[in-house]
């Protein structure tokens, strides 16, 4: 017999790829320049070159079965090192390499952490807007994903509804900084004043509440924006990076959990996850993409693209009347949609060939993400469409 | 607080890892060429050249969204395609895209297969002698492994016992031929009756009992050995594949889960798996690797090495009176202890510098296991040693 909790995933509908799915078939009617689709997170900038150049390299360089053999089930030693000198260099930390664990993106990053500090029944809570995989990510653990409502006003942490919802069962708080789908990025202000509640609700509860910072978007920060290590602000922080968006090679699949050497049993967490992946078939990411990661880490796509659509969008829609806050960094924009329904509002908006994703499923109603990572030239013709969609529409 | 069961899985000895350390740490006292390191189950042949070549066109050829972009969340199209392909052409099947899941090799291929078919209280069968790694594949599911004991005349399939374990709980048996750690392969004579058994007890249980096959070492056959393939005989198989051994990549953590087209749902089957990704954070493995792999499905290292070693071991092992089955593929070879207790015997070969493991983990007490890929000059100086090892301590 089938396992029903997949079958039973199979029959939602996703609809951010249905939306995705629909822009790409639009694409083949009316040519895919035409469609400003603004669906998915899909980096759209190229690899840096260095990142490239260093896997030819290395496949003249190494031998064959350190460039492909298997690898310590940690990740490779010599790559857990480099990323905790560079995350030392860069924001003062104190990491070795026995606080790093190499893994599948930040989607493997979180598996293991949830895994690392919860037992079925354990409460997970997370802020809204959340990014949807949230939910199986936590769900298929055993633990129970809570969703604090978010503060539309900033989009930075609404504490007076996450002194609500903390318990005994909460054994993790999730958080996104830079966000996704908001674009915010918390500030020094918001994280300390989460450190203070976490450090006073672990003392209360008699157990630590352990800080998942989900950090993807950790290198896309705009001009002047306050951009915290959450780290530093919270001892007991397990940090999941991806290279994904900074290096612009989501599909190599590859990140790291990386725990706070203040954390109490911080190196112990780090084996626990080679445990873990025993379980969920993991056994680290590639070796060849490890060595190339471990030469670039100080190094990233050109992002700069992403402040300037961000700027342009921003102006744009501020000018036609949305309500919307100014991302401090990712590639997203939250604007409040023009109706009340924000599914409806982006099902007017294929009339214009103007795709965006309603909120709903990111734990905000109402709003809805638009995805600027495409070329300026196209964001820019993007405009003259939001224009004719909004008078035609709403006016 | 740390979840548990990871923590207690920390305090359980290893056996193979430490006798592996220990090799290694004696190697670096008298030089590891006079150490006879038979632990690891380690590629000692080269990828083929033919592989990094394709990884170096890759990168001059396509473009970097294609190489290194998100794929889609069952695998690249072409490169399932082409895996299907591969799979028709060899053995007469008829696999399509839709049959096949891309996974991070054969460890990410079984978390996923077993996920499919079993819930929590379900139980899986395997046979003994057995990959240890299966306990944590099967148990962190929340399904139970039952080990069939072994039938240590041929190491082919004890159906006395197995019939006796198979229950109306039983929802997936879990083979692995060729064998680790007999290096037995099943004949078409096993697979058929394995097959009768289980079309029987589906029928009488009124649920499918699947065949989940993993299959990293199919490619290591010697010659004249019968070795089928089991998905031709039984419809409800779910193959189990890796690349690690084939092409001596095992860092790349790559392989597939292939569903026999004429199991039901099988298509259902397939999407399901990229379900229980969101929950495990696999995400595909490596795109450049996924790539790579799809223009070298039909070739291999060179794998000649291990059935010549094969041979000067098993003539050697048969010379000293040893009872063991001769193997018919992989790198390992599974001889009966001069005594009893394994572990003792494995202990006291340190003292000759030949280090096996003790097959106790395996589900076989009594038997070791010797893993044969290293150089061939190695293993035949290693036999001095063995019949120094036999003639002191035995005789």
């Amino acid at each position: 017999m089938l396992a029903q909790q997949y079958v039973d995933m199979l029959s939602k509908k996703n609809i951010i790829r249905n939306l995705s799915e629909y822009a790409v078939g639009r694409g083949k009617e009316i040519g895919y320049e035409n469609v400003f689709d603004y669906t998915l997170g899909n980096p759209s900038v190229p690899v840096p070159k260095s990142f490239n150049d260093s896997i030819i390299r290395l496949i003249g360089e190494k031998s064959p079965f350190d460039l492909h053999g298997y690898c310590q089930s940690l990740g490779i030693g010599e790559v857990r090192k480099a990323v905790a000198e560079s995350l030392n260099r860069r924001f003062g930390m104190e990491y070795t390499m026995d606080h790093i664990f190499m893994t599948s993106g930040a989607a493997g990053a979180i598996a293991h952490a949830i895994r690392l500090v919860t037992v079925a029944g354990d409460e997970v809570l997370t802020f809204a807007p959340f990014f949807p995989e949230y939910t199986p990510y936590v769900n298929q653990t055993g633990a129970i994903l809570k969703v604090v409502p978010p503060d539309t006003e900033t989009f930075q942490i609404n504490f007076e509804l996450f002194e609500e919802m903390i318990n005994p069962k909460t054994m993790a708080v999730l958080v996104n900084s830079p966000n996704n789908p908001s674009g915010i990025v918390y500030s020094t202000q918001t994280v300390k004043k989460l450190a203070e509640i976490l450090t006073e609700k672990s003392k209360e509860y008699g157990h630590i509440i352990y800080l998942i910072s989900d950090e993807p978007y950790r290198e896309i920060v705009f001009e002047g924006v306050d951009s915290p290590y959450i780290a530093k602000m919270y001892d007991n922080t397990i940090t999941c990076y991806s290279f994904s968006k900074s290096l612009s090679v989501p599909g190599e699949r590859i990140g790291y959990v990386a725990v706070n050497p203040k954390c109490p049993d911080a190196e112990k967490m780090i084996v626990m996850c080679g445990q873990i992946s025993r379980g969920i078939g993991h056994n680290c990411p590639s070796t060849i993409i490890q060595w190339a990661v471990s030469e670039n880490l100080d190094v990233t796509a050109d992002l700069s693209v992403y402040e300037r659509n961000m700027n342009i969008l921003y102006d744009e829609l501020k000018a036609l009347g949305f309500t919307v806050v100014k991302p401090g960094g990712t590639f997203y924009i939250f604007p409040k949609a023009l109706e009340e329904d924000a599914v409806a509002f982006c099902e007017k908006g294929k009339k214009y060939d103007f795709i965006g994703v309603p909120a709903d499923s990111f734990g905000c109603p109402g709003y809805f993400r638009l995805a600027y990572c495409i070329d300026t030239e196209k964001c820019e013709r993007s405009l003259e469409a939001l224009r004719r969609f909004v008078k035609e529409e709403y006016r």
